[in-house]
């Protein structure tokens, strides 16, 4: 029996009772394999000549539960290839899975809830009957036996299960959010990205909207990371391909793009900036007096993602990574840690993420030679991380052996609205690409000495993050984020000419605001601005026209949310300090 | 006889005596070609064995200036090919050029002042005893006969050649300068950026003085550009390959790099951003309410340009272009010219260049079938950039035949500090994009119409742009360009703490501005500053320590100028005051 995690064996006992009342409901089909995936699990079917669709899952569902409360646990045997043979004659699927086990020397295993028997090696939770209530097939799929599209099409029901009501109820709320919060579906009704078949999948374009999204996103980062002293570096997109062959990459990086051949020698598309920013450091010798030197870009790499992975902003090739490189005394490393954090945790803060943990992954003291470099850095660097987490107040988990062979990281995971967790921030303790590159120092008694590099990313990819930052604020973000922040909405022409110079006004505040002078009703205007998620609409008609009279500041203007709310008319001074003390807030 | 202009005549003719007089100090040698170029001209000899280099050129000088007297006039003379062949018998060179000539059936000229018999079939000066006083020699260099390496080497001798000396001293006065503010040199010396051979040959880096130039550069213009109804957008650095071929850029512009294959289809690093801009226009259907469209981006873009061709940031393989494409109704062409001609006037005076002029590129009338759309579209369009030169007081000279076959263009040209001219601005006026992209938009009846569309440059490449302002500047950069615009140095270690205070009062007003706590003298420190070419020092010693007490405006502050001049104690309001006004005049 292989191990799996709780949920894990939850979801794919869950699977097995898919697979019972499939076979009831449609005698003569054949249950292939249904393992437990992220959030839930599948089954595949041949259903000989029979079609179903998402109409049919009711109908299973209820079959389930009709089956269930006769599973009370699941018995185990061993058998051998010649049991399994004539057990499962009739399925095509697991005797080709039973011969290819035992060729490979492996057990053969069955279990049974009682009258179910069938191949597994997983294992189930104790009580079916009782644990697996909370489920809900979710949709059909077709799908070839083994991923090979040269194989049969068989028919892959999804599902999930829970251990409690409330955890489904939650998942179930959660996915009917995201839908209607999709940030590809939000991204096209706000006009903030496009992808374009002419330029090609995975290369997002930002319109213009967007762009400000992103320059506003950018520009943050560069004013909050100039004052904690990091120094911006601008590097080109390609390199030498040797240079990648120094880094340790080539040959070993899946994600590289293929060269281009230039004069017969490779130029390839950098992947990550670590070596462009390293020939800054090395551009003249550095002494103790330097360090900690931090050099940060926000650089565009590309990465040769496959085709079916791509996935809106959230997986492509065209990506800006936040990226700092800080070369830093490898005694230093533990304080500047330490730093780092706190400023990422103050980002994600005024990003409006609230909730955060980390996952720090370390090496494995079993198996030291996965890792390079002395035990005591190790000890050091790990010791560093878990108390630099504690001392800025983030919980953390340990994931063992999951360092890079270099050194280990530290993961900050936020929560967004809808409770889902996203790796968003990382640092990589690095003691390799120093050595490969190098990178020394001269300290105080003028003898060079090795750095270390952290490398940080505090948002991760700028594109990722806007994808996030639309579905965590279901495209209403906040005063500052706003791409347009105030609509000024004339009632009539009559009022354009006054309302003109409202807006120009307005723009001397660095608020960014549009003027909506179409010939439509104001309420089809206001209903337009709320749709596009523009925070304030400044309505203007007789009234407030009336009052252009009087000193700037005290002049009327009626405002509205995009949430409905109607704040009547106030002083255009005090509605520009309300904008004002929002966007400073970040709220 | 070919022709061409008087100072080619000049330096051509220049090329002639300079060869006769090395022939006269070294029997025997050869001349082989001397064109006119750029600046002036170039002599190429096969001399044997015998080497020189530049402590000959006096020596050659001297001689030339004793034949020339004699020189009264050059005798043209047309020859045959077995005349030639006669005549030049011993010269290798100008048989192997007069069996060509006549074997592509070209009539075969001799020149001679009198002397010097040479194949010639350029035009030259008049009286070259008058005409040809005012020249000088250069350099030497090796270069292959035609250019071919498997040619044999020969020895070739720069030199150049004006009309009076006035002009010649002024060159040469220009050249001496240049050499002095060469931004390669000042750009190493002032730490603003590197070419890495680890990265590649045309791939600058820059470090984050150099980087803080850049942003300078580019906030200065997306803030002009938004203030004018630039819409920014963000682009990838890749697009598919088929993409130039609707653009009709594949296989006919030389420039573009390799492709990358990916997933059996070719893609290519950008090599302009036009194709990427006009996928945000065809996002959706537009009005002609939306129009006139400005599509900007500062979008890196990459171009394959030969080894022997880089320099610096003048050439380089990866160029990042200040781009605009406005899109606009072909009834509107004229009253969008002028405004963007406008900006550009304001945007290169804004950093400190007074003196340009204008080129306008337009079609020869006598050639139409180089050029496609109607006539009266180019007539316009030509018209209209004449026009709108006048009308904005830009003087303008007029290529014609020089338009590309899509539309004619207007280059804004600059004079820097040196009387050197430079192209940096462009706009070119585009009927064919439109047509390839289907730029169309929807007019007030509803009728889909066809678009033009300005490509618009303001300053060109930004790394060129650096480039340029490095040498017009030598390093001194206006203070609001300045990565550093202050340095503050303590006199004695004593100071320090309350000279940290003033740093930051300084940072807090936006201010960049450094400290120098290094333990040198106030001597070498204010050395060093002016070397690094900071506008301000302030220092700070125990008179100025004293005035702590006071209110920060009336504490006080000596200031020295990177000139050297000592603006002597100030109030340290006073001197934020000056900076501040500094900084918005941009002087």
């Amino acid at each position: 029996m292989q191990k799996n995690n709780d949920l894990d064996s939850l979801r794919h006992s869950c699977a097995h009772l898919l697979a019972k009342a499939v076979l009831e409901l449609w005698p003569g089909s054949h249950n292939a394999i249904g393992p437990s995936i992220e959030n839930g699990f599948y089954q595949d079917f041949d259903l000989g000549n029979i079609k179903i669709s998402e109409t049919d899952l009711p109908k299973i569902e209820e079959k389930m539960r009709k089956i269930l409360p006769s599973w009370t646990h699941f018995e185990f045997s061993e058998i051998t290839l010649k049991e399994a043979e004539k057990l499962f004659k009739h399925n095509p699927y697991k005797l080709e899975l039973a011969k290819e086990f035992a060729s490979e020397g492996k057990k053969l295993t069955t279990n049974n809830p009682g009258n179910f028997l069938d191949l597994c090696k997983m294992t189930h939770v104790e009580n079916p009957a009782k644990e697996l209530c909370y489920f809900k097939l979710l949709s059909v799929a077709g799908a070839y036996w083994r991923g090979n599209e040269k194989n049969k099409m068989l028919t892959r029901i999804y599902g999930t299960c829970f251990s409690t009501k409330k955890e489904l109820d939650n998942y179930l709320w959660q996915q009917e959010e995201a839908k209607k919060r999709d940030h590809r579906k939000l991204g096209k009704e706000l006009d903030l990205f496009l992808i374009s078949e002419q330029i090609g999948s995975g290369l997002p374009i930002f319109t213009p909207k967007g762009t400000i999204l992103r320059e506003l996103i950018e520009n943050y980062l560069v004013s909050v990371k100039k004052k904690a002293g990091y120094q911006f570096v601008w590097t080109p997109h390609i390199a030498r391909a040797q240079i990648y062959k120094i880094s340790g990459h080539l040959g070993k990086y899946d994600a590289m793009f293929n060269p281009i051949e230039l004069n017969g020698e490779d130029y390839i598309l950098k992947p990550m900036n670590c070596p462009h920013h390293f020939q800054v450091y090395l551009s003249r010798p550095r002494s103790y007096k330097e360090l900690p030197m931090y050099i940060a870009e926000n650089g565009t790499v590309y990465r040769e993602e496959k085709s079916g992975e791509l996935a809106g902003l959230f997986r492509v090739r065209s990506l800006t990574i936040d990226d700092t490189h800080a070369i830093v005394r490898i005694e230093s490393i533990h304080e500047e840690l330490a730093k780092v954090i706190n400023l990422i945790k103050k980002v994600l803060q005024d990003f409006g993420f609230k909730k955060f943990k980390a996952r720090i992954s370390t090496s494995d003291a079993k198996n030291q030679k996965k890792y390079i470099g002395p035990r005591r850095d190790w000890e050091k660097a790990e010791t560093a991380l878990k108390e630099t987490a504690k001392k800025v107040g983030l919980d953390y988990e340990i994931g063992v052996g999951e360092a890079a062979f270099y050194g280990p990281k530290i993961d900050v995971m936020i929560k967004d609205s809808l409770g889902r967790e996203w790796q968003l921030s990382t640092i990589q303790l690095d003691y390799q690409q120093p050595k490969n590159f190098n990178l020394m120092y001269i300290d105080e008694k003028g003898l060079s000495r090795p750095t270390a590099v952290l490398h940080i990313a505090m948002i991760g990819s700028i594109e990722r993050f806007v994808g996030v930052l639309i579905e965590h604020y279901s495209g209403k973000f906040p005063l500052w984020l706003s791409p347009v922040q105030v609509t000024i909405i004339p009632i009539a022409d009559r009022h354009i000419k006054y309302v003109s110079s409202i807006v120009d006004t307005i723009e001397l505040q660095r608020i960014r605001v549009e003027l909506d002078s179409r010939q439509e009703t104001v309420g089809s205007k206001i209903r337009d601005a709320a749709l596009q998620k523009v925070p304030y609409m400044g309505i203007i008609g007789d009234r407030e026209t009336e009052s252009r009279a009087l000193k700037v500041e005290d002049r009327k203007i009626s405002v509205r949310t995009r949430e409905g709310k109607d704040l009547g008319q106030m002083k255009f001074s005090a509605f520009l300090q309300k904008l004002k003390e929002e966007i400073d807030k970040k709220i």
